[in-house]
């Protein structure tokens, strides 16, 4: 059987025909490279739809990245889908918290999912400028609340859990916090995503 | 705000959910909960429709991990994704080759790609069983060559790779091995889909 083996190539033909199927004027240049990205991952072009920048949250993410600040991530696959050559590269990290015994702890402690527990957590250490939540919406229901009592000010929150229970109103939330975000609207999102979004933004400054 | 925080009472009603939104007459009982987890994995029905499972897949997943075989998988990603507790409990295992120096050898010696190259190293262990691959459709591609030059003959491929370039082929491709397996027709798939299967699968012998 004969296939294209240089990843090079195969990326930048996938990418020629996902230009072919959205419409690119809606967006402007680094808004579609995370748009793009992200319907790599998925195959799925309704995330041309539902994904939702807000203004300045580029921005916020890029200077996150410089300041060398890390990222947490809800699960252990958006931790594993993001590239390390990158972040590394750039002098910025990436952590998941749900596994650490503290978190298990203030779980059984509070009875809340350890999802909910890893953000209390996180949210203790001021370099963690940007939250990337691919999957729980306890936990981006609880980072909701940990900003709005001001607990913790991240630089920008990448909101993208998936599900019917409750992922699309913690998404709701996020859009009133008054910190820059980058969401997928509805019940879509996932840990691919996740990641995905952050990679788009490493290549930003990375190549 | 007020939210669910019972993981179980979340998982219970997103099954609900789903089961509401297709049509289980069209699935057996231990496809409906692969069919039914992946959803619940992604938000996306479209799979109800494109999740193709061969006669004797499921029977042949079960026995694989129910004589403690290992499950390879091409990404880290999918790796992350499988529930350790269950396969644990099981006696089962999970390996990703990708970041093997070997691999990494191998793919320089024939410049074919790390995908590609994880799949030959893996090939060499007769430990492993099932492959499950949510990526790179040049790692499927490469282990359909290897069960056609009779390198390898594992008991289930689960082959859900996403994408624009070769995804689909690569699928179709497995159809023809004479192998079971369980795939996504079409460009829709990924990691977390891969997880989600062999987690349906785990589930169906760990509670």
């Amino acid at each position: 059987m004969s296939y294209i083996t240089d990843p090079k190539e195969i990326e930048k033909r996938s990418f020629e025909i996902i230009s072919q199927n959205i419409d690119e004027t809606k967006f402007e240049k680094r808004e579609l490279m995370i748009v793009k990205r992200v319907i790599h991952t998925t195959a799925d072009f309704d995330f041309a739809d539902i994904i939702k920048i807000s203004d300045g949250a580029i921005d916020a993410g890029l200077k996150a990245l410089k300041e060398g600040s890390t990222i947490v991530t809800d699960t252990k696959m958006v931790e594993a889908g993001i590239n390390k050559k990158a972040l590394k590269s750039i002098g910025a990290s990436v952590k998941c918290y749900i596994d650490m015994p503290q978190v298990e702890e203030l779980s059984k402690t509070y009875a809340i999912t350890r999802s909910m527990a890893s953000m209390v957590i996180a949210s203790k250490d001021k370099k963690n400028k940007i939250f990337a939540i691919g999957n729980a919406p306890t936990a981006l229901f609880k980072l909701c609340e940990l900003v709005n009592s001001g607990e913790i000010k991240p630089y920008l929150v990448i909101g993208v859990p998936v599900g019917f229970v409750g992922a699309q109103e913690a998404k709701e939330e996020v859009k009133k916090l008054g910190i820059p975000y980058i969401i997928t609207e509805g019940r879509k999102g996932g840990s691919t995503i996740a990641a995905a979004i952050v990679n788009a933004l490493l290549y930003m400054i990375y190549n």
